[in-house]
């Protein structure tokens, strides 16, 4: 870490904050430029309040040079983690597919999608049970009924299910859930990533909409804290000045994390771009990026889904999408 | 509400459309343009999903052209709101100061500050019990013992106290908190607001960090659909590229607000900018813009402060933020 | 175009309105809805100046239905439009790479360069002559000499030259240049675009760095409103809040460009991502994104290149990211 | 400057690399960390190129500790600036506003808007003759006529004239223009800014779309470098995801930038918001936060205006806003 003092800083005041640092077990080495002086912080600044620096009148920056997270870091775990889920598995080098509805809404519609989804290469099963809405006056889905669905989906079909949990209070009708889902909104909903770091089930962590990627490792970091490792970060568009598209795809983000954590990355398309017909496209493209899988939804019948039919795409369409993807797992040598 | 159909919609698709809208109850106007037909729905659209009718393959685009809100919306209730809380009022007309210190970190603490800023002229006393902190390591609030430290600081001089929820799970320690705080970034934790909609205390809703200006007033609408109409917003800055400000004060939208909502509208300065020395002169500029109150980061020793003490101003520096502020009350007529 | 009027517009400012809009041969069909009217423009709206409508008391807003560019939309023109330049294209179904250094430096630099990318299978060179730098302090390239040497690589290798134009004040050294570059900077220089529609040279015309899809096809309209219908777009990657890169590739604007316009798209990861180490995956994604080409910053000595070093990748760098590319696109048939 | 090396650099690199800071007449500070040691640079780094040191394979990051700016930099001349125009001044305490149509249309249009404007208290009057607009199909201007017709609106008023410069090719025209405005679109059109540093004329720079405040400060040091120290700064609002104004007015860059620089600072409520109701509240807002003035457009009758009528705002409520102004700067003591 890296503290710039201002310049004319009074002598006892720096001495004071040198007390402070060496206080906390780190060592001082002290650059004396020509306008400012540096102070080179060496040791585990890790639990270092970054804030209670910055405040000081005598600083006048505080720099970080590693990295906030730890337990997450490719740094201190350089072997890819692979994320193993029932029969299959997220990060093993094979390409991860999970796909669905947005939301549950009959048994005929998710058993119909599950086995639709499943012949064509999907490796888990996605569906909504509890939806957050932007509008009090929308769907907010069939709760505990949904996962039912979802668990009889299952049955027929193998597929372990994700399903996203909204808030703390609906958890126990989780148990039977393989995959819980962190949706955008609760990216940072903390007291919720610390109760999910006390579990052992896999975490389906959904980047915040305009989170940087470091407070994504930063959420990761949480659950990892608490003790729970099976963490899948998921990619699914960023919000920009741009409004052709829902969100802005940021798929430059999934080489950057593949450089600075050991977790898997999978992709979302769909609520990425927020229409059908660029689902496919970004699809392969999250293939060649490097991803580890793609999160789709699908819908046998789009025009009737009770939410964002606009993005969903038919049985037909994910066909064609699995089999570009397959063709390009297998250009790509995996 | 507007649907625009593509070009070449076959017939049948369209008739079905024209059924689906008229089962709401809703009538329809048909433009013919030279490229595309445009459809005007008449009637309360309100309870419709957008989403629904964007989806289908023939529809090209909806636009509404009435807010997606009715119960916050001017339009329906043209008097501001006046929110009373315990001896003091936000909204009608006077300025509103909530004041105190990010955390609460010791009874000493908590009481000199209230002290201080009540003498300034503050009308209630902030202080975090629970914090949403980025980092696992870092400080997360004493708790269930800082609100019992708040209470005794009202006790100490009657200030009415505000402070944040971070999980429905705390929600019985709040029983006496005068005004519960949902930060930023629970500002779309549609399961908290919706709780909170069923009690009658008044609810502070913050912008999220990149919530649009109609998000907000979404998520101000859930609360009031549950029956609490006791709400006030408050801006705090919004992400954008710029990094000179930890945030964006987004100052423009005390004006729309008053515009498009009756609820009153405070701005926090301190999180906005993240820099003390910014505070002031924000301060000043919400005054002047139509703002209802400030909330405002105030800490006796800023260098010691546990958290975000880079935007705390001091005691003494309020008192000066304090005079400026009521100046240009007068100044306004207020 | 749609027009809402405001609740209780006065009747003879709406026939006043009438008659304006009339008076453009645009017919009228009005819906009258409970809350609000609203008009639907039908003909040629193409010249109707959006603002002029926006700004009447009367009016509560103005929506577009159909685009506001005609030449380059795909709507009116369906197949692609092929760029031929030398002997050599663009969008006609192959994959066109330009590569090359960012700065011409030195006659040895460039010829070298040029050589290494078309063994490696590049089909235009590229180089800066005119460099925009952030500092008044910093190189700003060869400037005519370096148009002389590209010149000299040009009859080296037979690889037709892309270069940037800074200012329109340079525009006769262009002579021999076969495409011009307008930079992000410049993507909104209009006197610019519009003196370039009058020649017949290619022009690559580079997103800005906060323009939307609709901004940039307006820019490209400006330059085929002056007959010049040689047209390539580059997306360069969009100005974000995410500091990770030093832009973030807006790659989902591939098929939305495709489905807007018959103008070819090509990619620049380079600049999208400011790392040498993200040019290659987001290359790929290009490919498969449907992009019509890349352009890739190459440097024999990145460690020594007088400006973006950090994001030049070097010769045996390329020579991988072609023999990925040239696999993909075969598995892509194309 | 601070460089951080990366780990496990071979020496004989780091060898290179200390020879090279040096050969620039550096001194070079090592702090040596646990993970990562760090380079303290001495000496005057203002002409060392940041993106040669980032390039280096040995190098993990580089962190500016001074600005990259240094003749706008307060630290080097720490008294206000006052640009002296005419008989009037920005940035000597009291307020100025600059006043005026987006479009000089016609000699009744801008003679009547000119005294309206003068009685009102505005010290500059403003009119676009050459007009930036994002379709070729819209007015552009009555270009070298409108000139004209500011110099006889000058002429009846002792106004000075701000006028915007759209390309170097028209700056023969604007010899008798006070004031030469750069535009958002222009800020970093370098070959401009280099030439407007060459002449002794005031310049008002416009900050740019999606401009930094350290981007924007660059660009006034490309003015300031050639020799033209007149410089007055613009803030007009940026592009942020809010859709409800035009763009977002970043109030609190105002007093950001009274720390960093001594240039004057206005503020355009205008083009910030794009509505004219706003215009008001802004404009008090830019009083108390500390700007040395206003650029508001003003037009007769909005509802004809020939661009931008919509932000336009009346004679009559340029008096209403200019009473506010008085009253604020009276209580502000200036």
């Amino acid at each position: 870490m890296i503290v710039i003092l201002k310049q004319n800083a009074p002598q006892q005041k720096v001495d004071e904050l040198y007390e402070l640092i060496r206080s906390k077990g780190l060592d001082i080495h002290t650059v004396e430029g020509e306008q400012d002086t540096v102070l080179g912080l060496i040791g585990d600044t890790f639990q270092l309040d970054i804030e209670r620096l910055n405040q000081l009148d005598i600083v006048s920056a505080v720099r970080r040079i590693s990295e906030p997270y730890k337990l997450v870091n490719r740094k201190f775990h350089n072997e890819n983690s692979v994320i193993t889920v029932e029969n299959t598995a997220v990060g093993d080098g094979k390409f991860a597919v999970i796909a669905g509805p947005c939301s549950v809404e009959t048994e005929e519609q998710i058993i119909e999608v599950a086995k639709r989804v499943k012949a064509a290469g999907a490796t888990m099963l996605r569906g909504g049970a509890f939806k957050p809405r932007t509008s009090p006056y929308a769907f907010r889905g069939l709760k505990a009924e949904g996962i039912e669905l979802l668990l009889e989906a299952k049955k027929a079909t193998g597929l372990p299910i994700v399903t996203e949990l909204t808030s703390l209070s609906h958890i126990d009708l989780f148990n039977d859930v393989d995959v819980i889902q962190v949706g955008a909104r609760n990216m940072q909903n903390f007291d919720m990533l610390l109760e999910l770091g006390k579990c052992d089930k896999t975490i389906l962590l959904k980047r915040g909409l305009s989170s940087t990627i470091q407070e994504w490792l930063m959420s990761a970091e949480y659950i990892a804290a608490g003790g729970n490792n099976n963490i899948i970060l998921c990619e699914r568009g960023i919000r920009t000045y741009e409004t052709a598209t829902r969100n802005t795809l940021d798929i430059s983000c999934v080489p950057v994390l593949k450089e600075k954590t050991h977790l898997p990355v999978i992709v979302d398309p769909s609520h990425a771009t927020g229409y059908s017909s660029l689902v496919r496209p970004m699809s392969k493209a999250a293939v060649v990026a490097g991803a580890d899988g793609l999160m789709i939804e699908v819908h046998n019948h789009p025009e009737k889904a009770l939410c964002d039919g606009a993005q969903s795409v038919t049985p037909d369409q994910f066909d064609e999408i699995m089999a570009d993807v397959k063709r390009l797992c297998q250009s790509e040598g995996r």
